[in-house]
C-alpha cells in the first residue's frame, strides 16, 4: 500500500469512528485545536479539572498533555491524566512548548516525561533539543538549527523516553528508534498562524487513536497538517484566511488531495 | 403577530438596547461567544473572579453559566452571580456542557441547578437527560436520542427546576412547561464548528434581556442560531469558512431573511 | 521623514527583528493578539505562571498587562512581570479592560500603575476616565464622552503616570504630557469584533519594542490598527470577515497602503 493510501485510510477511519481526543492545552489555542479536530472527523474534549480528567482519560482514544500557558494546578492534572493513559494503554501526547525558554518550562516537560511517559513528542527543534541539552537557546515559538543536528536530538530523545518524536519545521521529522519519516509539505505563513503546532500535536494524538503503529500516525498527521496547510495557502492572501481554508481543508480533503501532494520519505 | 414578526422585533430590541450579557463561560468559546454576542448587537462580558461577578450581574440584562472547561473556584463564581442573579431576577440561562460524561460535570450542574436556579437549560439530549437520570452516556459534545425521549427528558427537567428547557438537534426542542416549540432550521455542518452550543446559550440570554416571555426568548435564540447557520452554510466550503459567515449573517441579518426560513412549530 | 514613513519604518523594524512580546492578558483575546502580532511580525508569548514570567519577560521587547479576565493569581504575576521590566527598562502596556465597571477592576488597575508602572496605558474613554476619577460608568468594552473631557483625562492621567495614554474611539488620542496625536483612520464595524481594543495595546508593545520615542510607538500602534480596519472592512460583509481581512491586512500592509490612508494629526 502506498504511503498517501495509508494516510488516507486513517483519515477514513477517524471520520467513522470519532475517537474522543482529551486536551489539556493551552489557552491560546484551545478553539483552533477543537475546531481542527473537529473538522477532521474527531471529538474533541477540553478538560483540565483534578476532578474529572481520568474519567475523562478513561473513555478517550488519545490524550494531549501541552504545556504552553502551564501553571502548577494545570500540571498536577497532566501528571494524573497521563498516568491513568499509561494504566489503560491510551496513547499520550506531550506538546513542550515552549521548553528551553525558560527553567520552569524545560523542568515541567521533563517532569511529564517522567511522570506520563508520553508516547509521542512534539515540538520545534529548539524544544526538542531543550529536553536532552540543558541549553536555553529558545526564542518564543521559533527555531532555527541544523537538519542534521535535529536528527540526531530527535534520536536521542526517542531512545530516552522510547516515544516517537515529531519535529516540526519547513522539512517535518519523525523518528522512532532508528527510522525516520521526513514530510516536506506545508506552506511559510503557516508560521504566521498561532496554534497550528499545537493543531499538529492534537492531530497526530487523532491519528494514535486509529492506527496503532505510532511511527505511521505521528507522519500521518504531519503529512495531513502539510498538506492541509498547502491547499489552505492557495487560497489565502494572509494567516487570517489561511486559518479559515485550513479547517475547511482538513473538512474536505480528498483522497486525490493527499495523492498529488504528498511529499513523505522513510529512511 | 407571526413567529417571524416577533423574532425579528426581539433582534431589533437587542441591536437598540445592546444588553450587558454576563458571561462565566469555558475557556474554549468565550471568543466564539463573545464576537457573536456583539455580531448580533448585545454587549458581551467575561468575568469570573469571586472579587467581581456579584458586582458585574447586578448590571447586566442577563447571565450564562457554562461548565464547559470547569473548576472549583468557576463553580463558586457561578453560584455567587445565580445568587445575585436570583436577588434581582436576572435571567439565568445554564449550560451543562458534558453533563452525563463524568460525575463531576453532572454533579456540578445539579448543584448549579439546585443554587443558582436557571432560568433557562441549553444542552444537547444526552446532557438534558443526564439531569433527570443517573446515566453516564454523553460522549464529547454529541448525543443521538429518540425524538420522544428527548422531549420527554426535557418536560421532566422543566417541571421540576421550573425553567425553560432547550434541547439542540436535528430538530431543536424548547420546552416551558406543557408547551414545546420545535425549531427545524439549522444544518449539518455547524456540528463542526465548536462552541455553537455554547454561543445558542449565550444567545438565549441576549433574547432574554430583551423578552419577558421565556419560552418565546429561548425558541428565538435557537430560531436565529438555526437560520444564520444556513445562510451561512450556503456561502461555505467547510466548518472554517461557515464560522465567519454564521458572524456575518448575525450581523446582517433581515427581517426578510427570518420569513423566508424560519420552520418553528408550537404545540 | 512624513508620518507615513515614519510609521513604514517601524513595520519594516518588526518584520526584520521579531520582538519578542510577553502577553499577561485576558482569555478572551489571546488567540486573536497572538495572530496580530504574528502577522505583522511580532513573536508573541503569552505566558502568567509566577514561575516564569520574570524568565520570559527579561527576553521580551515589551510587555503586556491585561486585565480583561482577571483573578487575584493573575494580578501576582503581572506585578511581578511588571517589576522585572521596570528593573530592565523595557517598556510595559496596560490595558486596563473594563476599569470603571467594577471596584474590583478600578482597584487592580490602579494598583498595576502604582506597582508595574507602565509606560503605556491604553484603554476606551470610560477606562481612562475611570483611573483618574472615582465614577463607575463603564457599559462593558463601550464608552462615549465628549472629546474634549477625554482629551483632559488622558492628560491628567499622562500626567500623574508619567506615561503615555491612548484613548480608543472613533478619533483615537493619544497623549505624552502635552503633546498631542489624534488619529482617525477605523471602520465602525471594528467595534463588533471582541478583541481589536486589546490588540491595539499587544501591537503598542510591538512598536514599543522598536521605537525608543512612546509617543510615536503608541500613536503608530492606533494608525496601523485603524488602517488595516478600514482595508479589512471594504472586503468584509460584517465582523466576522473584517477580523480575517485584518489579519490579512496586517501582514500585507505596503507602504503605500499607509501614504494613502494615514489620518494623523499633532498638536
Amino acid at each position: 500500500m502506498t504511503n498517501a493510501r495509508m494516510l488516507w485510510r486513517d483519515i477514513q477511519r477517524i471520520r467513522e469512528e470519532a475517537p474522543l481526543i482529551h486536551n489539556i492545552t493551552n489557552y491560546v489555542v484551545m478553539n483552533t485545536t477543537a475546531n481542527a479536530l473537529l473538522a477532521i472527523g474527531a471529538s474533541p474534549i477540553m478538560a483540565h479539572a483534578a476532578e474529572e480528567v481520568e474519567d475523562i482519560v478513561r473513555a478517550a482514544g488519545a490524550l494531549v498533555l501541552n504545556i504552553g500557558t502551564l501553571s502548577p494546578p494545570w500540571v498536577d492534572a497532566m501528571i494524573r491524566a497521563g498516568r491513568e493513559a499509561n494504566r489503560r494503554n491510551i496513547p499520550v501526547v506531550l506538546d513542550p512548548v515552549g521548553s528551553g525558554a525558560t527553567q520552569f518550562r524545560t523542568s515541567t516537560a521533563q517532569h511529564l516525561i517522567r511522570e506520563a511517559a508520553p508516547t509521542f513528542i512534539r515540538g520545534n527543534a529548539s524544544e526538542i533539543r531543550s529536553l536532552i541539552l540543558s541549553e536555553q537557546a529558545t526564542k518564543g515559538v521559533e527555531s532555527i538549527h541544523s537538519s542534521d543536528e535535529t536528527v540526531d536530538a530527535a534520536r536521542s530523545l526517542s531512545r530516552n523516553c522510547r516515544c516517537v518524536v515529531s519535529v516540526s519545521g519547513a522539512t517535518d521529522i519523525v523518528v522512532a528508534g532508528t527510522s525516520t519519516f521526513r514530510i516536506s509539505n506545508g506552506h511559510p505563513v503557516m508560521t504566521k498562524v498561532t496554534g497550528l503546532g499545537c493543531t499538529a500535536s492534537s492531530m497526530t494524538a487523532a491519528f494514535a487513536a486509529v492506527n496503532s503503529s505510532h511511527l505511521r500516525a505521528a507522519a500521518h498527521a504531519m503529512a495531513l497538517m502539510g498538506i492541509a496547510g498547502e491547499m489552505a495557502a492557495e487560497r489565502s492572501a494572509g494567516p487570517g484566511s489561511l486559518q479559515m481554508h485550513f479547517l475547511d481543508a482538513l473538512y474536505s480533503i480528498q483522497e486525490s488531495d493527499i495523492e498529488q501532494r504528498l511529499r513523505m520519505e522513510s529512511s
